[in-house]
């Protein structure tokens, strides 16, 4: 949640002025999205949502995201679409950032997401890889397994701060995946970070996807994976396989696995187990001061990791083949 | 800037069951208020705005922001109107705290009003006061007169971290004020923080005054001070008499001053400039660890406060009478 960068009134009229959106009828800024400064635009045209990239976003890397839900859009998905300007560029700039505009996506998230939610997610995940199959772009995974040794240095030791044994837990567990690390999977766009918080729902249809800004090119499945420890957990940590099951079916439906995918699926869920793991403990470890943003609680991942490191098979995930 | 409350799914369709506004369409927390979480709240029945109070504000004082907003709406002042449930209630509880929604209102604020602006917020602020004239309920004003040795004593010699000298001017400041206060001025409803971020406009025209958390019952004129330090001076602490001569104006186009305000005012505005120099140094020395807020800087304000104690005469002001 954040708003790190102002815009004011001058600023904004002369970055919309390339627009043809209409007069500007109200700005707020939005508690969305951790990297970047988000609004809610109000203007003749409609609601919108106004993206301010911040530092830690690759100013590189926005070509890609702006192209993949432009295409994603035209393929039917709902997520949010870039607004081009009128010399057909979707990418500006604003407070001396790059900024967009996007379309506003109606729903709400839901933060105890039911079986049918789970099932309705994974028809969705399913027809994101679709829509996202014949997309020319590509970016590697950022927060790939290369990227895990390097997120461990950064916490090292100190990971026992947060519950005493993990630091050793960790490294052995990056050595198992190094080892087992599938490579030859299918490969496509992922979104990579498909939580509860950015699926919108209306009732119990999904109305939205959103937030990109991790979307990469990795293995699809990699991609269930990470759905598979966000939506099937109960608060508890118990393991909830119906929700796995219609997870798994929804998505099936749409695209079916391959056996060498199914055959993954317990390493990848560790893999995914892993990476939010990693990238919590070092958020957890350097919040820095004057932080916007209260980190998670990197034992819900430690967790969900150790279930999985007791798993065989993709059955007692929930994937009945 | 804040969402210090999750708002999850089912506490919200159980809080909007009692109301008449239809389903939810989207909920966006708001990066707006200091005090409270904010949240856009987009319903069948449209867009509004969802208030969260949190711990720092009495709840025993939200019957008088809401009855006082209800009130001026209702004598077509444009600000935030409460909703009533079907009950007929406007306060109500959400996450475990006293919550309210407000209708959303057009505009955006300016960081750099001009001087017709200005004036716009004159003639604003004169209907204001027109409008609150009649209101029933009062409150007495939490950060006034007897409250400042309150905030001085939380800050102390510390003043001088941020410029030399400070503490010992202050000292005498307050001295001088609490023999030179006015007592017998015109009293009624002021807001009291009616700063240019809660002042929306459409072009060049007012659409809303926002944010009545800090109104109260105290001298009208003092409304007057604290938008005049607020709004007529530059960014380089020059003071802009056009622009107050144009406030001046206006608000006297709708409620002319009395004699004795007239006279107090070179000392309304020193008290009005030490208020924020207070709380402003309050919440620079006492930044919380993980703060959401970055504090602003008190240096502005005691540079205005010394402006003002080299004015003699409401005329130096832009007060031609």
């Amino acid at each position: 949640m954040a708003v790190y960068t102002e815009v004011v009134d001058a600023d904004l009229a002369a970055f919309l002025a390339d627009y043809d959106l209409g007069r500007v009828l109200a700005l707020k800024g939005i508690a969305e999205g951790v990297e970047n400064s988000n609004f809610l635009l109000h203007v003749e045209a409609g609601y919108f949502i106004l993206t301010l990239y911040e530092k830690r976003v690759d100013e590189r890397n926005l070509p890609f995201f702006l192209g993949l839900m432009e295409h994603l859009a035209a393929r039917g998905l709902n997520c949010p679409q870039p607004v081009r300007n009128r010399s057909g560029v979707a990418l500006g700039r604003l407070a001396g950032r790059p900024a967009a505009i996007v379309t506003f996506l109606e729903g709400i998230w839901r933060n105890r997401p039911d079986a049918k939610r789970c099932a309705a997610l994974g028809e969705a995940l399913g027809k994101l890889h679709q829509a996202g199959s014949d997309f020319a772009g590509s970016r590697a995974n950022a927060l790939g397994l290369s990227a895990w040794p390097v997120l461990f240095d950064q916490v090292g030791a100190r990971a026992d701060d947060v519950c005493p044994g993990v630091a050793a837990m960790i490294e052995k567990e990056l050595a198992f995946l190094e080892k087992t690390w599938p490579t030859d999977l299918p490969r496509g766009v992922i979104h990579a970070d498909l939580f509860p918080d950015n699926v919108l729902f209306l009732g119990e249809k999904i109305s939205g996807l959103i937030d990109f800004y991790f979307a990469c090119t990795d293995h699809l499945a990699y991609d269930l994976a990470i759905c598979l420890n966000a939506w099937c957990f109960e608060p508890d940590s118990s393991f909830n396989i119906t929700k796995a099951m219609g997870l798994f079916n929804a998505y099936e439906r749409i695209r079916a696995l391959e056996a060498a995918e199914v055959e993954a699926l317990p390493i990848l869920v560790r893999g995914a187990a892993l990476r939010f793991t990693l990238t919590r403990l070092v958020d957890w470890l350097n919040v820095p001061p004057g932080a916007l943003v209260h980190p998670k609680d990197p034992l819900e991942y430690i967790r969900k990791l150790q279930f999985h490191q007791r798993i065989g098979s993709g059955r007692e995930l929930g994937l009945l083949r």
